[in-house]
């Protein structure tokens, strides 16, 4: 297996010697943030997204990258170069650096590290079903590091016969943890959340190539109402379209992934993987 | 100046040289817990207190330290038998670990650190003015890392004229970000908030000190009750018990620490101090 490289600061670095000191801000306090793309066949998917909202992202959290975009671009390319991985999923974590106190910010540390993964090539025939729970992630527009909630939950997930949590706040749904989510309606309207939320880049795409094919609602969504969609879907860099048969164990629609669910799959799966793609 | 030497998992390790490797669960998604007591002239302060709480914080997250309350405390010592330093702080951390999927729990790293520590060896007569604002730590009985929303605030604190934020939920009051709160009626009660918050170590030994001096009451505090209040402190371990003078600019009694304050530090000081302490 080939060596594969990280990068921290300002240095390539075999993965496995990739390491901060205990004193970064991450660590002790939970400050910072990420995002993160895929590579399909070598090439990066969205990276224009994905970094406008990486440095937007770090904006909010008074995080400096250090690097201006292009120097990015270039660290990122050098790193696909090295790692020469065809299907990756590449992550640009920034933190708020080493804090001297343990609570003021310092010089944020970049770290850059990229995997293989395993995408979906297919339309999901199973569905997932999510568990509603209460909670409003800190700073719901930003990328942060901020987990904690998704993580503690999974064994309740698990108790629940549920494979992901929908968190909404005060009925009104807003996202799953790692995920946008969309609803279809009877009368083949597609519905997202507007509030609350991180503005998805796999959602940005899916809401511009449904834009002249159906009706479109970005508005907010009880909990109630999901009971009478027909069909729902989530929408992520590695999910893709990917349906959602239940929720709470009510099903949604006849509790199978849905046609339109799949017919918006193939348009991002075309848009996404175009003609270079040879599964 | 001497080698400071921290912990990290089994090895004292120079503190300059204590790293973890970037794919640690409290990095990559805020996924940790911890607890931080004091040393005064070489002595533990509460050291029981603490461990019971890091242990209780552990397990609400699911992290298993990897050692026994006893082999903790007998590392905690050895650490303060290498570095002699007279008064200072040693945080313990527990972390999510080193996480393969970027998700699911890892097996735990346990990081100890210890640093000097500056103490007020006298009230403070100045006292600090707080600014309320709306939030709800995640699972506010825990001790976790997740300090994104108090670092994210420090300079809107110090836009409006205040040295921290006051937590609040629906205008009732919860805690500081590492102190609990407490207020003196005109009658001389003593109030402290009930639910979500820390159980602060430093919070229960004023409770205990003042038990048989005043009548005391633990219960919901409104942000609009405070200003009725004739006194206010805040209570934590390197804050001791610090006194309040305003919140959002109103002031609290005549703006000014007050006398009750006043004694109830004395009686912390005393406490904590004993004989062997020599300012």
């Amino acid at each position: 297996m080939n060596q594969t490289y990280y990068y921290v600061n300002d240095r390539f670095v075999p993965a496995e010697e990739a390491m901060l000191h205990v004193s970064d801000l991450a660590l002790q306090r939970g400050y910072g943030i990420f995002d993160f793309f895929k590579t399909l066949n070598g090439h990066p998917v969205c990276l224009e997204d994905h970094l406008e909202r990486f440095y937007q992202s770090a904006a909010a959290m008074r995080l400096d990258p250090g690097k201006s975009k292009e120097e990015l671009r270039t660290v990122l390319y050098s790193l696909m170069e090295k790692n020469r991985i065809t299907d990756s999923g590449i992550k640009i974590t920034l933190t708020g650096g080493y804090s001297a106190n343990g609570y003021s910010l310092g010089t944020p540390n970049l770290v850059i590290t990229q995997q293989a993964v395993h995408l979906n090539h297919a339309f999901d025939q199973t569905g997932i079903r999510l568990m509603a729970y209460p909670h409003l992630r800190q700073l719901p527009a930003v990328k942060t590091t901020d987990y904690l909630m998704a993580i503690w939950l999974q064994p309740y997930i698990a108790q629940n016969k549920a494979d992901d949590v929908l968190y909404h706040q005060n009925g009104i749904l807003t996202e799953t943890p790692r995920a946008n989510i969309f609803f279809i309606t009877q009368n083949n309207t597609i519905l997202t959340p507007q509030h609350n939320i991180l503005q998805g880049i796999t959602r940005k795409q899916v809401l511009s190539l449904v834009n002249n094919k159906f009706e479109v609602m970005i508005r907010d969504i009880s909990l109630q109402e999901t009971e009478l969609a027909k069909e729902a879907f989530i929408t992520s860099t590695t999910k893709q379209v990917l349906p959602v048969v239940s929720i709470d164990g009510k099903q949604i629609g006849n509790g199978k992934p849905g046609a339109i669910t799949e017919a918006i799959y193939q348009l991002l799966i075309q848009s996404q993987y175009g003609l270079e793609y040879k599964p």
